[in-house]
C-alpha cells in the first residue's frame, strides 16, 4: 500500500498508552516504520509486546502490507521525531504537558513533519497557542480502538496540510472527516455525550436499567447507525418526500420531544445507579473479556462492511 | 420454529403501511398465518406484492420455517381479529383513530388475544385511555424495519401479558427490552431524538456539514454502538477501574460538554441547510436507491452479527 511519506521517514509516536499502541500497530500494519516514545520505560518498552495481537487482529481482518513497518523505541520525544515524516501526539489530556512536548518535537522535527494531535477533549486552538509553526499542526482525533475503528477527525488552519492528512490517513483505511469550525468534542464525541446523556437521564428517571438501555441502542439505532447516519435516517423516515417532508410533518414532534429531554447531573445517586447497573450488565466478565468481545464484534462488523463496500449480498 | 400461538390460530395486522407489511413479512416467515386489513382497498390488495421481496430478503439472512404462513385480507378489522391470538396495531399516529379501532377490536377478539399497539410517539397511557381490557393491551414499539431490526420495545401493566410478549417476539427472533415505567418514545426514540438534536446544532453552528455529521456517526459511534451500548462503551473507557474510574475521572469533562451540547429549533434556515445538506449527501441516489442500500448494510451487519452470537472469529 503505498503512503504519502517518503521511504525513508518514519511515523512518531508520542505516547504510548491504549491509543498509541493502537495507532502503532495500524502504521505498522501498512509498512510504516513506527519510533515510539513514551516518559514511562516500562511501557515503552511493553510495547512491542502489546503491539503483536493488535497486528494479528488487523492482519485476521485482510491483507496488509507485505513487508510490515519495523517498530523501534526512542529515549526521548525528540530522538523520536528526528526523521519522523509524521508525529502523532497521545499525550495526556492536559494542555501544559502537551504544550511542553510541542516545545521539543518543533525544534527536533524535520521542517515538513506534520505534528497530529489524537486529542479528545482539548481543541486545536487551545494546542496550536504552544506552537511555532501552526500551519503544520493538526488535531487528528481517532475512534478507540484506532487500529479498528475507521473515523479520524480532523481539524487544520493550513488547506494544505489538511489535504496532507486526509491523503494520509485514508492510506491506512480511515475514512477522514474536516471540522469545518473548531469545536469541543469535535463531531463524534457531541453526538456521543448527547446520546449519553439521555442514556443516564433515563436511567436516573427510572425508565430503564443501564442493561436495557444499551441493548436497546445496540438492537435499534445503533445497528441502524452503523449503516446509515442520523439525518440520512430521517431523510428516508419521510418517505418518498424525504427530509422536507419528515420536517414538515414529524418536525415538531421532534421538537417537542427534544424538550422532554434530561438534563440530569452525574450526583452520587446516579453515579450508584450506573455503577450497579453496569455491574448487572457485565454479568461477571472482565474488563478484558468485555475488550474481546468487543474486539471481535467490530471486527466481524469490519468484515461486514467491506463486503457491502464491494457490492456483496448476505 | 415452535411458537406461542396456538396452530389454530393467526396474528392479525391492522394497518398495511411500511410498519404494517415488514411486520406481516416477519409473522409470515415464522410459520405464522396473517390476516391483515387496512382502510384503504389499494393498500391491502397490493399487500401480498408488496410483502413478497421482504420475505426474499429473510430468506437470503437465513434459515426461515419450512411452512410460511398464509397471507389473507379481511374487509374489517372486526373480521380480521376474529380468529387472533395476537393483534399488531399500526394504524396512523393519531389516539382518536386508535381509540376507534381498539373499540371495534376489542368487541370481536377472542379473550385471550393481546393486542400490541406498535406506537413510536404515543404512550401505553395515551392509549390504554381508549381500551376495556387494560391487562392485554401492550405497547410493542418496533424499529423500522421491524423485519430487520431486531429490537422491540415492551410497555405493559400486566405482568403476565408482558411474559407472553416477551416469548412470543423473541420466538421471532426479536430483542425485547421492557420499560419499567411508561415514556414518550420509549428508550431509542428518546436516544435517537437527543442525538439528532446534537446532529442537527453541529450543521446549524456550522461546525460540520450534513453529510460529515452522518459519516462520523456511521463510522465512528454507531459501527461501535452496534456492538457495545453507551454506558458499556464509558465502562471500557474508564480501564481496568470500569465506570467507577471513568465517573471519576471523565464524569467531570462529561458534564462539562453537556453544557456546551446545542438546543436547536427547526427554523426555517435550519431547515434549509438540514434540506441542502441531504440532497448533498444523497448525490442524486432515489429514497428506494438509498432504502435498498440501508437494508442491503443491515442484512449484511445482520450476517456478521449472527456470526458472531455463534462464536465465530472473522
Amino acid at each position: 500500500m503505498p503512503s504519502p511519506l517518503q521511504s525513508t521517514t518514519s511515523v512518531a509516536v508520542l505516547g504510548c498508552g491504549l491509543i498509541g499502541e493502537s495507532w502503532s500497530a495500524l502504521f505498522l500494519a501498512h509498512g510504516l516504520d513506527v519510533v515510539a516514545w513514551d516518559p514511562d520505560d516500562g511501557v515503552l518498552s511493553a510495547l512491542p509486546e502489546r503491539v503483536e495481537p493488535l497486528l494479528a487482529q488487523l492482519r485476521a481482518l485482510g491483507p496488509v502490507s507485505d513487508r510490515p513497518g519495523r517498530l523501534s523505541v526512542a529515549p526521548s520525544a525528540a530522538a523520536a521525531v528526528g526523521n519522523a515524516g509524521w508525529i502523532q501526539e497521545n499525550a495526556p489530556e492536559k494542555t501544559a504537558v502537551k504544550h511542553a512536548l510541542y516545545a521539543e518535537v518543533e525544534a527536533a522535527a524535520p521542517p515538513d513533519a506534520v505534528i497530529a494531535s489524537s486529542t479528545s477533549s482539548l481543541t486545536w486552538t487551545d494546542l496550536a497557542a504552544g506552537v511555532t509553526r501552526r500551519d503544520r499542526f493538526i488535531t487528528a482525533h481517532p475512534f478507540n480502538p484506532p487500529h479498528l475503528m475507521p473515523l479520524v477527525e480532523l481539524f487544520a488552519a493550513d488547506e494544505r496540510t489538511l489535504g496532507r492528512a486526509e491523503s494520509f490517513y485514508r492510506s491506512l483505511g480511515r475514512v477522514t472527516v474536516a471540522l469545518k469550525k473548531d469545536a469541543v468534542g469535535h463531531i463524534a464525541n457531541r453526538l456521543a455525550s448527547a446520546l449519553w446523556r439521555e442514556a443516564v437521564n433515563i436511567v436516573a428517571e427510572g425508565i430503564a436499567d443501564v442493561g436495557d438501555v444499551d441493548a436497546a441502542l445496540v438492537h435499534g439505532p445503533g445497528l441502524r447507525w452503523s449503516v446509515i447516519g442520523a439525518h440520512m435516517a430521517y431523510h428516508l423516515g419521510g418517505g418518498p418526500g424525504g427530509m422536507a417532508h419528515y420536517l414538515d410533518h414529524l418536525g415538531p414532534s421532534q421538537e417537542r420531544r427534544w424538550a422532554t429531554l434530561g438534563t440530569p447531573g452525574l450526583t452520587p445517586e446516579v453515579r450508584r445507579l450506573l455503577i450497579d447497573g453496569i455491574a448487572q450488565e457485565a454479568a461477571g466478565r472482565s474488563i478484558a473479556t468485555l475488550e474481546a468481545e468487543r474486539d471481535r464484534g467490530l471486527m466481524l462488523a469490519l468484515a461486514a462492511r467491506r463486503k457491502a463496500e464491494e457490492g456483496e449480498n448476505p
